[in-house]
C-alpha cells in the first residue's frame, strides 16, 4: 500500500519523481526514496524514514539523472526504517525495484532460491529484486526474461505494482502489475509510470492502462506491452480531464477543515450535476433497468465507504423496496455469503482504487453480474472495471480522514434510490423530493459549519483529555455513530466506538467510568425515546452525556441541535458535528490532522 | 433491568426476600432494598447502594414481617444511590413499589399529574407510586382501581414488572407486568412473586404465568388474575424441574472459571441429549420441515448471543444452503430490514428473558412466522412464546460474562444445521459428522483448559497494563474476535475491539502504538496468510503481535496453538484462550470477575 512513480528520458527526472511522490503521499508516508541514473555511469539511491519532505531535504545537489524511480511507503512488512524503504536493490547493486503490494509467498521464495544471499531489509520486495538478479547473473537470462520468470513464481494471491531498473539498461523501466494500480503517462519526449493519474498530471494528460499479468517496457520514446507469453499487445492511450491545481488548501490550516466546509457546495454541485434544470435525476436508464430487475442489492465498501453504504442500504430499502445488504469488502472477497439469484453490486470507494473492493469486483465480473461504482475519481480502476459509474463530484479529497466523500456518497445513494424507486413506480420514492431536500441539507450543513465555535467548545470540554468515548444511536443514527467514532479514532487517537444504543448494556457498558463521553445521535422519531433511555443508563454510571439532536426532537438540555430535514437524510447533517469534534480534538492535541499516524488515504493492499 | 420478589403469608418473609434477591443478583447489583409489614402496625423499609450483602448487613434485628417486597437494581434512571433504590414509596408513606423496566412517558405523567408532589428520587418508578397514591387519596378510588388507571396511562412502549403494597391492605401484593418477566410462585400456605423461577425454587416448584396487561392480586391463600376490564381469568399452574443447588461454585474462586472448565462436559452433555445412542440428532421433524421451507433464516440475539449467531449463520449457510442473516435484537425491533417471503426466526438467549429479543418475538408472533428459541432456561419467556425450543443443557450460568452458554449455543446451532442439512438432502451436511466432531471439540477444549498456566502468562505479559487491545481475524475468526473482545471489555475493562482483519487499515490502525496488543485468530485455511499480513502491518507500527492458531496452520513463532478440529467448529476452541485471557487479566487487576461493574446477567429492559 504505497505510491510509486517512474520516469525516463528527461533531465527533469528527479523533480518529476519528487513532485509525483508528493501527490502520492496520500497512499502512505512511512518512508520514501528515489533512485536516479544519469546514463553516464552515475547513479544515486536516497531513502529516508518519514515523509517526502525528509527525503527532499536529504537530496544533495549532486543527485541528478535522466531516468529514475521513486516510492512512498505504507509499511506492510518490517518497521518503517531506512533499510526497509524502497527502492530495494540486489546485493550487487545492479537492480533497483519499487513495489506497491504484498508478495504472499515471499518467505517460500527466499527459502527455495536465496538461502545464500545476504538481505539488508525485512521486506518482501527485496526477495523479488534479489531473485531477478540471481536469474540474470547466475543463469545468464536477459533482464526481461528473468523478471518474467520471477512474476510466474509469485503466488496468484499476491499483489504488486513493480517498476524495475537495471543499471546496465539505464533508460528502461521494466513494469508489471497484479491487483495494485499502475498507469503509464505519455509525455512529450519522455515517458512515466505512476500509481495514479494525479501523480503525472503536471507533465501530461495522456495515459495508457496496464492490465494484470502484462509486462510493460517503458523507454523514453516507446512503450511496449506484452503478455506473459511474449506476445505484443496493442494498447490505445486515453486522455483525462483533471486540474492539477484543484487540490490547494488556500487559507485553511488543514485540508480536512476545508473539506468539511466544502460539503454544502458539494451538495449543490450534486444537485446541479444530477438534475440540472430537471426535476428528475439524469441516470442511465439501462442501469436503472438492471437494478430494478435485481432481487437484492449488495453494497460493498471499506472504512468510511462501508459506513456510507450502511446508510445507503436503509435508503434503498425504504424508497425502492429491494432488500439491500452492506458488506465489508475484505470479508466479502473471501467469505462471500450465499447470494440471491439476481444480484446487483454497488461499490463505494472515494479513490476508486481500494484493493479489497477490487478483489470483490474481479469475482463479480467473472460471473457477469451487473455492477456500479460510486467514486470520486473518474477512470479509476473500480470505475473502469464496473458495468456503470456514478461520480461524487466532490473535488479532490486530500485529508486522510474522509468527510465530503462520505456525505457525497450518501447523497448520490439517495439520488439513485429515488430515481430507481420512481422507475419502479414506488410511492415512497415519488413522495420524496430529493432535489429539494438536498437543497435543505446544503443549507443545514452551512448552519452547522457556521457553529464551529460551539463545536470546538464541546470537543475541548468533553473529548480533549479522555482515552475513550462512545457514539450511540439506533437505526440511521447507529450507522452514523460508526462513522462518527471512526473520525475520532483516525485523527485524534481516542478509542471511540459506535454502538447500537440498545446493545451497549449487553456488555460494553462495563467500560463506562466517571466522565466517559457518551454521545447520542437522535434524529429518528420512532427511537428517540429509547436512545435517551440508553443514554440515561450510561449517565447513571457516571458518563458525560452529550446529545446531537434534530430540532423537532430537541429537549432543554440537549448539547447540539441539528436543523430538521427529511428523516432519511439526517445522516448528512448529524455527521458534521462529529467530523468537527474529531477535527478540534485532534487540533487541540497538536496532532497532524491531515496525515494521522499509520494511515494512508487510499488502501491498495488487502 | 432489575430483579424483584414479593411474598405474603409467612413469618419467614424477610429471609425469603433476601434469599430470592441473592438469586436475582445476576439481574443487576447497583442497589437493593426491601419493605416488610408485620400486619400489626409495624413496617420497615431498608435500602442500600451496592450488593445484596450491603442490604443484609444493614437489617436490624427488629426488621420482620408477614409480607414484603424486595428489589435488586440495575440503574436506568438516576445514579445508584439510596434514594434511587427500590422500593419507591408515596409521599404519605402508604404505598411501596418495586419495578423492573422503563416507563417511557414518566416525565409527561409527572408534569401532567404530579406538579404539586415532592419527589425524593430521580426514578421513573417513584412517579408511578406517587400517581397511585394521588388517585387513591384525592379521588377516593380503591387501590386496585387506582393501579389499573395508572397502568392505562403508561405508554405502550414502556416495560414493567410491578409489585405494589398498600399499608392499609398489608397482606396483599398488587402485581402487573408488560414485557418484563414475572412469575407467581404457589407455596404451602403462602404465595410469592419473582422475576424468575430460580428466585423462588427453595420454597416451591409450582408456578403460575402472568401475561402482559393483566392485574394479579396475590394473597396468602389465593391468587386472582384479571384482565384490564376486570374479568377474572382462570390460570392453571405448572411445575418446573430445577435443582436449587446446581449453582454452587464449589472450590473455584469464581463462577466464571468453573463455567469455562465445564465447557468440555457441556459438549458431551449436548451429544448425549441430542444424539443418545443414535447417529442422527433427535430434532422435532415438524420444526425441520418449517425451517426447510423457509427461504431465509433470521437469527436474533444481543451481546454474546448475537456473536454466537454470527458463527451459527455461517454454519447454516454452509451445511443447509439457506441464506442466513444475524441481527442485533434492539435494532431489529425498531428498524426491521425488508424480510424475505418465508422467514424463519431463531432467537438466541441464555436466560430466555432478554427484553430486546422478546420485543422482536412479539412482532414475529403477530405475523404468525415460525420461530425457535435456543436457550438455557426451559419455560423462560422466549421459550414459552416461540413456536419451538431447543435447550443448551449448559447448567446454570452465574458469572455475568457468558462462556459456556456461548459455546453451547454454537454447538446446538451446528447440531441443528447438520440435522436440517441432512433433512434437506445436502451433501455438505451428510459429510459432516457433527456428533463425532463435537467429541473431538470436547477433547480439544479440555487440552486448552489444561493449559491455564500458559494463558495466564500471555495475559500477564501482554494485557495486564494496557488500556486497549485488538482481536483480529477473517470470516469465522472475525466472528470469534468480536466475542473475544467483548469478554476482555466486560470483566477486565480493557477497551478491546474485534475487527475484520482486512478492515483495520481503513482507519482504526491509527490507534496502534508501541505495545498495543493485537491478537490474531487464525483457524481458516483460505484466509490464514491474509490475516498474518494484516498482523504484520500492525507489528510494523509497534504492536505486540499475539497469535491463536490451529495446529495445521501454525508457524514457529505462534503464541498459542489450538488442536485441529473441523473448520466450521473452530470457534468452539479459539474462544477459550480468549475467555481465559479475559479471566486472568481481570483477576490480575483484582477485579470482581463474576460481577463486573455496571452490568447485569440478564438484560430485561430495552
Amino acid at each position: 500500500m504505497c505510491g510509486i512513480v517512474g520516469v525516463t528520458g528527461t533531465d527533469k527526472s528527479l523533480s518529476i519523481l519528487i513532485d509525483g511522490l508528493k501527490r502520492l503521499e496520500y497512499r502512505g508516508y512511512d518512508s520514501a526514496g528515489v533512485y536516479v541514473n544519469d546514463q553516464q555511469g552515475h547513479d544515486y539511491l536516497v531513502k529516508r524514514p518519514g515523509r517526502i519532505a525528509n527525503l527532499e531535504a536529504a537530496l544533495g545537489d549532486e543527485v541528478h539523472g535522466l531516468a529514475g524511480i521513486g516510492h512512498t511507503r505504507w509499511a506492510t512488512h518490517g518497521e518503517p526504517n531506512e533499510a526497509n524503504a524502497h527502492p530495494q536493490y540486489s546485493q550487487d547493486e545492479r537492480f533497483y525495484l519499487v513495489h506497491n503490494g504484498v508478495i504472499e509467498n515471499y518467505a517460500d521464495l527466499k527459502k527455495e532460491y536465496l538461502s545464500d544471499v545476504k538481505f539488508v531489509s525485512q521486506t518482501d520486495t527485496e526477495v523479488i529484486v534479489q531473485l531477478v538478479d540471481k536469474f540474470v547473473v547466475e543463469s545468464g537470462m536477459t533482464t526481461e526474461a528473468a523478471l518474467l520468470k520471477v512474476l510466474r513464481l509469485i503466488s496468484p494471491d499476491s499483489s504488486y505494482a513493480f517498476v524495475l531498473m537495471d543499471k546496465e539498461q539505464p533508460d528502461t523501466l521494466f513494469v508489471a502489475k497484479n491487483k495494485s494500480p499502475l498507469l503509464v503517462g505519455i509525455a512529450d519526449g519522455y515517458n512515466m509510470v505512476g500509481s495514479d493519474a494525479m501523480s503525472m498530471i503536471k507533465e501530461t494528460n495522456t495515459f495508457m492502462e496496464i492490465g494484470d499479468h502484462e509486462l510493460v517496457i517503458v523507454k523514453p520514446d516507446h512503450v511496449t506491452v506484452k503478455d506473459f507469453d511474449g506476445n505484443e499487445i496493442d494498447r490505445p492511450t486515453f486522455k483525462v480531464d483533471m486540474d492539477a491545481n484543484a487540490a490547494d488548501k488556500g487559507t485553511y490550516p488543514y485540508y480536512m477543515l476545508k473539506e468539511i466546509d466544502e460539503q454544502p457546495a458539494v451538495m449543490r454541485k450534486l444537485v446541479q450535476e444530477y438534475f440540472g434544470d430537471n426535476d428528475v435525476a439524469k441516470i442511465d436508464e439501462k442501469m436503472l433497468k438492471d437494478m430494478a430487475e435485481a432481487d437484492h442489492l449488495y453494497i460493498v465498501g471499506a472504512g468510511t465507504s462501508y459506513h456510507a453504504g450502511l446508510v445507503g442500504a436503509r435508503i434503498f430499502e425504504k424508497l425502492c423496496g429491494i432488500p439491500t445488504s452492506v458488506h465489508i469488502s475484505s470479508e466479502f472477497a473471501y467469505e462471500q455469503p450465499l447470494l440471491s439469484k439476481k444480484p446487483f453490486f454497488i461499490f463505494l470507494s472515494q479513490s476508486g482504487e481500494t484493493a479489497d473492493s477490487r478483489e470483490v469486483l474481479v469475482n463479480v465480473n467473472k460471473h457477469n453480474w451487473p455492477s456500479l461504482t460510486i467514486t470520486n475519481v473518474d477512470k479509476s480502476t473500480l470505475s473502469r472495471e464496473a458495468t456503470y459509474t456514478e461520480l461524487l463530484y466532490a473535488g479532490p479529497e486530500i485529508a486522510v480522514a474522509s468527510t465530503k466523500a462520505y456525505t457525497a456518497q450518501i447523497a448520490v445513494e439517495a439520488i439513485l434510490a429515488q430515481a430507481l424507486g420512481v422507475y419502479m413506480g414506488k410511492q415512497a420514492a415519488k413522495d420524496f423530493d430529493v432535489k429539494h431536500q438536498l437543497g435543505l441539507v446544503a443549507n443545514g450543513m452551512q448552519s452547522i459549519t457556521d457553529s464551529k465555535k460551539k463545536i470546538e467548545e464541546i470537543a475541548s470540554r468533553y473529548l480533549s483529555k479522555v482515552p475513550n468515548a462512545f457514539y450511540i444511536g439506533r437505526g440511521m443514527d447507529w450507522s452514523v455513530s460508526l462513522e462518527a467514532a471512526l473520525k475520532l479514532k483516525e485523527i485524534s487517537y481516542v478509542q471511540a466506538e459506535g454502538f447500537a444504543s440498545g446493545e451497549l448494556k449487553h456488555g460494553t457498558i462495563a467500560l463506562i467510568e466517571d466522565h466517559t463521553p457518551v454521545i447520542a445521535i437522535i434524529t429518528q422519531d420512532r427511537t428517540a425515546g429509547l436512545t435517551r433511555s440508553n443514554l440515561e443508563e450510561t449517565q447513571a454510571r457516571g458518563a458525560s452525556a452529550i446529545t446531537i439532536v434534530s430540532r423537532h426532537l430537541a429537549q432543554e438540555d440537549d448539547t447540539f441541535i441539528l436543523p430538521d430535514v427529511d428523516e432519511v437524510l439526517t445522516p448528512l447533517l448529524s455527521v458534521i458535528p462529529a467530523q468537527l469534534m474529531a477535527y478540534y480534538t485532534s487540533l487541540g492535541k497538536g496532532l497532524d490532522v491531515d496525515k494521522p499516524r499509520n494511515l494512508a488515504k487510499s488502501v491498495t493492499v488487502q
